[in-house]
């Protein structure tokens, strides 16, 4: 069976300071017409960073969609023609405020692909230097380090649902801790 | 630290057949203007079915936004005034052919919270019998029974990279395998 669904037409619906709205027509498999209304993404970053003292640098920042604070991993998206990697050590340096001198790729995840192409890069960061963060004007957080088994508990109880920290931390997990 | 960001003005810029886009003046910490662009989403659900035969009912979907085949486990978004777990055994049911006669919660996940207030809720679905798929006009879908293992190995190396699927299979292989 052929799945493929080829565009026809596409427009874009709205172009903000983030989100950027595409309406395309579409035909299906079966040769019929459809639409899709999709948020077209940069990518994004994600970091799993490894402090000085061993723990991980969670983040707590309040998430305006969701209306409350919420546990993460450091993370950013990609700027025009910018490597994922690079990415990842410049968001980890702006937010956290430490040097990551050597970066793992753990994964390439797709958080929302029913109406979104963003994909996530999760770096494990390791083998951290302090320096300063630069946070964007509009952004506030606190760093959280965390033992990772903490972290892992904090997973399996339900309070860190953010799927990119999910993973992240169960990638870093089964690499740091040689699960599986 | 005060991290809530506080509400202004809301306002709706796209209204479609799937995305309801929004664009917020709001108050940052410092007291501060800011704007903020969602999507506004009514929620979803996900189902780990484990088939009469043992094996997992992942299933393979064209995914417009990102433009190919992806490996999944079976959901849907939640109807207006439907319960969750309502909906995920509908879903699974349209979706795959299969009545869950048990189903167990798993977890709560947060997909994009930087853009999206979307939550989909998890659950692992048991004691499954034959019934018959409805599929949207629009939606195509093949059926790939998986053993737990195996999609957990798919996972490690790579293959599947959407988020719900990702933490359902690891959650339920926590449960099934008695991991952890």
């Amino acid at each position: 069976m052929k799945l493929e669904e080829k565009t026809k037409t596409s427009k874009i619906i709205f172009q903000g300071r983030l989100l950027d709205i595409r309406l395309d027509q579409i035909i299906l498999p079966n040769g019929k017409i459809s639409t899709r209304e999709w948020v077209n993404h940069p990518g994004a970053v994600c970091c799993v960073p490894v402090l000085p003292d061993g723990k991980i640098g969670l983040i707590k920042q309040y998430r305006y969609p969701i209306k409350r604070e919420i546990i993460e991993l450091p993370a950013g998206k990609i700027d025009k023609n910018e490597k994922p990697d690079f990415c990842a050590k410049r968001e980890l340096e702006e937010e956290i405020g430490y040097r990551a001198n050597k970066m793992q790729f753990l994964a390439n995840i797709h958080p929302a692909i029913g109406f979104t192409n963003e994909m996530i890069s999760i770096y494990l960061a390791e083998e951290l230097t302090k320096t300063n963060t630069k946070l964007d004007k509009d952004e506030f957080l606190i760093l959280m380090p965390t033992d990772l088994n903490a972290a892992i508990d904090m997973i399996w109880n339900g309070e860190i649902t953010d799927v990119k920290t999910i993973i992240g931390l169960l990638w870093g997990d089964k690499i740091l801790n040689k699960r599986n």
